[in-house]
């Protein structure tokens, strides 16, 4: 993975480098620089930024699309009723059906994980379907049967859909768009900007466990370890970690991109730096030994059931606490905290006792992981 | 096209000709008998039924769903603020820039109109994008300038969007998937269920415009006739409307397999009889000459701007002046009216004092219009 600048540094070089990569990313300011997209521009990475923030926003810029968190907060016009969010992904995932999950789960659990990282309870979501002529049918059902599966168990309903057929060769199958509303059930201002120095950042369990069971099970790799997706509806955790404490700053789910990259973005929102303790960072050792056999940082590599979270330091305790009171938060642990400077830089305090800089995702070795 | 039993009928054989259309429509009932997905599941017409109701329905069964609208609608849990509706719609439009609009506009327009069905103003966007590796970027850009200007025009923001990129050969440049969320402000229950006979059918102008559009900029016919999409957002034209008389029964926008199919959904909804007039039909000159020339039913064809309403009889007349009052409904027309028998079933009078039953549409002479 070329993701990260991999150099232990400490002492004087240690503060040159981070003025480096501090150089450098202002060098690099997203900028759609490419004259066709490639497969980079869909890894959640610096390129997905680049086209997101160098064309996208530029056009469509508003009030609500402009903070590029995963969801967009309204309230109705006369201001009456309650906060509401809405959020949309697309999902490409290749192969549609993997270990621990597919296509249809992943789409309703990954609109319901952005719409939670508001604080927000999912009430109802849409579904639209692109099919690839020549697709069997029977597949069609499975992949319905088990967005129907999920949604119930995510305590939504899919309340509008569409579905459009394409000539074979236009696409891969399937690919499906929800999208979905939930309520606001918080008081909280979920958002970089509540983000202090000291805080401690928080994962709720495993990384990389979605990303590696995806490579796995293209068969691609002479690899045949035993990993499972960790697709899973986050909404209860946070409420149940909501509950619990209201030192909560920040909620983000690390999906393409990894923690790393959702690391980065809170570090540039936040306008702060977060340093990362790679002994603390929870990693199945299954994962990590196809991690290690591949040459992939697990730090980049997707989640689709876990969460992030940035919280007050006193708070830090009985958020990992309650996180691990529930089942899809058993193996949450502290695996950083934010410090003042370098602005806008992620650290990680290695195992050996180094440092490096964990620069945001560049290219894409992970291809439709979602 | 296979669409329409083409067969004038009048008396005791009219009779019984809907008799046995009636019998047909019960044996064909929905379900999907088809392994593998076809180009005519994507048409809007009988086949995109038998995968929906056949196939999903089953699976996703929701009272929101059911109903099978184009919009969700529904409120916050605590029955607190305004009536909200949801729709969402995928976009696979060949060729993604056509005379009169492109993929972009097509994608704020469409999910505007499914809304404003509802008697509802849109207020957010969400976008999802499927982009081919090997895309211009300036195509993408031109389509996201295409999608503000729409968005600006409809007094929508585009709140949320999300963009993945697929291997070339696994897409076909772009697919765009919109959702929206719209304020209701009608008190009126715009349903099938409202339709009563004596009802007259009201359109807000010319048909067949989308679908021509589209065909003749393929290039594939030898026809060079000058035709524009009608792509337009028509909330503005359905508040006009509303504002003018509640004795508006029912709306919808006749997109994918045209009229006819609309008007077969709402009979069999309000199970009711539709009658049309051909001859009061508004279609233009050099579209109805192109529907000749390639042997198709201007019935069928997609609009993207145009409306489809019954009301009450008495109040056509001033539908008609209030829609004619509007730039988008200058064309409008009563075309037809509704009648209690034969139930569910479609006729149109035709210009030679024939009746035909219009069914809906069977397999795709027009793939990927929207």
């Amino acid at each position: 993975m070329e993701a990260s600048d991999e150099r232990p540094i400490g002492g004087a070089s240690r503060e040159r480098a981070v003025l480096e990569a501090i150089e450098r990313r202002r060098r690099r300011r997203p900028r759609m620089t490419e004259e066709r997209i490639t497969l980079a521009h869909g890894s959640g990475g610096r390129a997905t930024q680049a086209l997101i923030e160098g064309l996208f926003l530029p056009e469509l810029t508003n009030p609500l699309l402009d903070p590029l968190a995963d969801h967009a907060l309204f309230q109705a016009p006369e201001k009456v009723g309650p906060r509401l969010a809405l959020s949309t992904d697309a999902f490409v995932v290749k192969p549609l059906f993997f270990p621990g999950g597919d296509i249809g789960e992943l789409a309703v659990n990954g609109t319901v994980n952005d719409l939670a990282m508001a604080g927000a309870r999912p009430l109802y979501l849409s579904a639209a379907f692109i099919l690839e002529e020549g697709f069997p049918a029977a597949d069609v059902r499975r992949v319905a049967a088990s967005m129907a599966a999920a949604a119930r168990r995510a305590g939504v309903a899919v309340a509008a859909a569409d579905t459009k057929v394409v000539e074979r060769g236009k696409a891969d199958g399937l690919y499906v768009t929800t999208a979905g509303v939930a309520i606001v059930e918080t008081e909280l201002d979920l958002s970089p900007a509540a983000i202090r120095p000291g805080d401690r950042i928080v994962v709720s369990g495993t990384l990389a466990d979605h990303g590696m069971a995806i490579m796995i099970a293209r068969g691609e790799l002479e690899l045949e370890a035993e990993v499972e997706s960790d697709t899973a509806p986050l909404h209860d955790l946070v409420r149940t970690l909501l509950s619990a404490t209201d030192a909560v700053r920040c909620l983000r789910d690390p999906t393409r991109g990894g923690l790393a990259t959702i690391m980065n973005e809170l570090a540039l929102g936040a306008e702060v730096a977060i340093v990362l303790d790679e002994a603390a960072l929870p990693v199945k050792p299954q994962v990590l030994g196809a991690c290690e056999i591949l040459g992939i940082d697990p730090l980049y590599v997707a989640n689709e059931g876990k969460l992030a979270a940035v919280v007050a330091p006193e708070a830090a305790e009985v958020a990992v606490a309650v996180l691990r009171s529930h089942p899809l938060g058993r193996d949450a642990a502290v695996v950083g905290e934010v410090r003042a400077t370098p602005q806008g830089i992620v650290l990680l305090e290695t195992a050996f006792g180094g440092t490096r800089v964990v620069e945001t995702l560049v290219g894409d070795p992970l291809p439709r992981i979602c």
